[in-house]
């Protein structure tokens, strides 16, 4: 079942992502745990800033990193706001990348681009309640990147879990969409796809031009770009669409 | 003397903690200066948004994390109100570990639970008067994590200093103790053991509940918990308890 | 031509400063496509948190910083106002380190230190309008940090950009100086080189005292101090000179 991955081999990098942020020491400690099994471990930080339990944020920022990383790369992602319940925890091999973390949506937009063979983690008694991370997420990922087969950290899980959010939904002449994300400049990400640039004039009513690089934008300007993860974003030449707008990872947007 | 460590290898890992945030070259330069010395280490950032001159939370966050790294390991902490005083810069070995930094009760809560040996670290009168970081213990740690022994880095000094904040004390029927730290979720960490979770009533006058896990609690109900860093926390569902209850690191706090 | 790096073998280590924020997945896409090309790569982060768009700022925290590093060093650098535009791409080799990034005037403080040679990078059509740091300066990071010489990268080009604002001018008893960065502590670097600390009567107007520490002003007292890095500081012990005096990174600021 596992054969797709039969001949990819470590390559000893372990990303991590979460919504843990920086000022605590949930990060090290997860960092610790994967050095202490295998100390060779090459740690790769993609952020740790995803706001407090934004699973469709976290969902896309892992979207638009994992596959420019080496074959054999473990993909580390933490945004676990049922920590403690019964949602199940996870490890997933596919598309030559390894991917751990909770089985809440977060890996949405990898299993759209992938053939995924996944396992239900088992929790320690062990394990604290609230701090999967350090306790389930961690060691698995040190396993994976240290070269133990997938099948051997748990039991298949057939169906992991996808955002029904994900993706924008045509209503009437426009779309009913969604924010995955507002940048450092202020710019808007959401989930229309790249090629809808061309055909869309207004944003929650807001007048909007299509332009191709932000130098073709007049300053103060409201206007839609193909950004480079492949989705429609929303900017202001040298100002904050996201100000602008109110906008907020999560909301919803109503394009047209 | 140090025969302790004499069998420990160093594990090439040396981690970072500083209260100097990520916006300046003070982390950089360390760094550059540890690679120079040593272009194998494994460098790994801890954190280093402890607030500045806090260091009752810097040792919290180094206690948080410096066990699940593997032995022989270097943990470099600089939080150092006192840098260009007299107050000694200091190395030291114990529980299979490497710590250095400035002597000022950053390593109290590491002192607790190893039988430590201490050396003073000579100031070279190159060093600059406001980074020691850089100039004294970056190079230190690069020389531990390259296997130079402890004992040709200094003289010894034999007890290096603690907090007297570090624990709660007993104040007729609670306690008064002290917020070590308060997380990106608005969790209060305080220093009483996770043990006294079922004997609190109140943090400040302020009614509580103890419950095991995060989903016990009802939303917007303030609740203690025994938290992943065996203290006690106080913490809101989906909510920041450091927000209501105004705290902030370092602040006392009336526990009954 | 380039015969003063011919000895100069890669340290494999590659520094990343941007002012791409943390909060995004850049930084990630970037680490990616440098490990993708060269997985053996030690990536360190050197910061993030420049002020979007601040290029002056960006070279004095790159000045501060790639020296300490090892001969064989590759510092990618990426603060782009003007990507897109036709503004060329660089990679330089000199002082035996290795710089790759926007030709805007990043370089400007690391090119009164060495004699570099440059190149113009060729942007392939395939490159993202807006994300020249993942498309052009990663893969080119990665290139030199896997040992390609530098020619083989692009053209020659002569002359590389430098700010006109680098350094503080001479204004009959005083200087013309700009702030390049304010750190953490609310200390102000200014590009008046701490040679000057002693002459130094009043900033923007405010006395200040000249002294040699920290501990060397009483609480609440504005002075200025040679700094760790050989530039002017403007300081408040235990405040925010930066807050005091409404100071930006970029902003002139009058001294005498």
């Amino acid at each position: 079942m596992l054969g797709s991955m039969a001949g990819v081999k470590p390559s000893g990098i372990v990303t991590l992502l979460s919504d843990f942020g920086t000022q605590d020491a949930y990060v090290g400690a997860m960092k610790g745990v994967i050095l202490r099994q295998n100390p060779r471990a090459n740690l790769v930080d993609i952020t740790h800033d995803v706001h407090p339990f934004a699973v469709l944020q976290g969902a896309f920022l892992l979207d638009s990193t994992w596959s420019a990383f080496p074959a054999g790369t473990v993909h580390l992602a933490v945004v676990d706001p049922g920590v403690g319940s019964t949602r199940p925890a996870i490890a997933m091999a596919g598309g030559e990348h390894f991917f751990v973390g909770p089985d809440n949506g977060l890996f949405t937009f990898v299993l759209e681009r992938i053939v995924a063979h996944a396992v239900a983690l088992p929790v320690p008694t062990s394990a604290s309640a609230t701090f999967h991370g350090r306790d389930v997420f961690a060691p698995a990922a040190a396993q994976l990147a240290g070269g133990t087969p997938l099948e051997r950290l748990g039991a298949p899980l057939q169906t992991p879990s996808k955002l029904d959010e994900a993706w924008a939904a045509r209503v009437g002449e426009g779309w009913r969409a969604h924010i995955l994300h507002c940048d450092r400049f202020g710019n808007i990400i959401t989930n229309l796809p790249a090629s809808s640039v061309g055909r869309i004039h207004a944003v929650n009513g807001v007048a909007v031009r299509g332009v191709r690089t932000y130098g073709d934008a007049s300053a103060g300007e409201l206007v839609v770009i193909a950004g480079s993860a492949s989705r429609v974003e929303v900017a202001i030449r040298e100002g904050s669409a996201a100000a602008r707008l109110h906008a907020s990872p999560g909301d919803p947007i109503i394009v047209t």
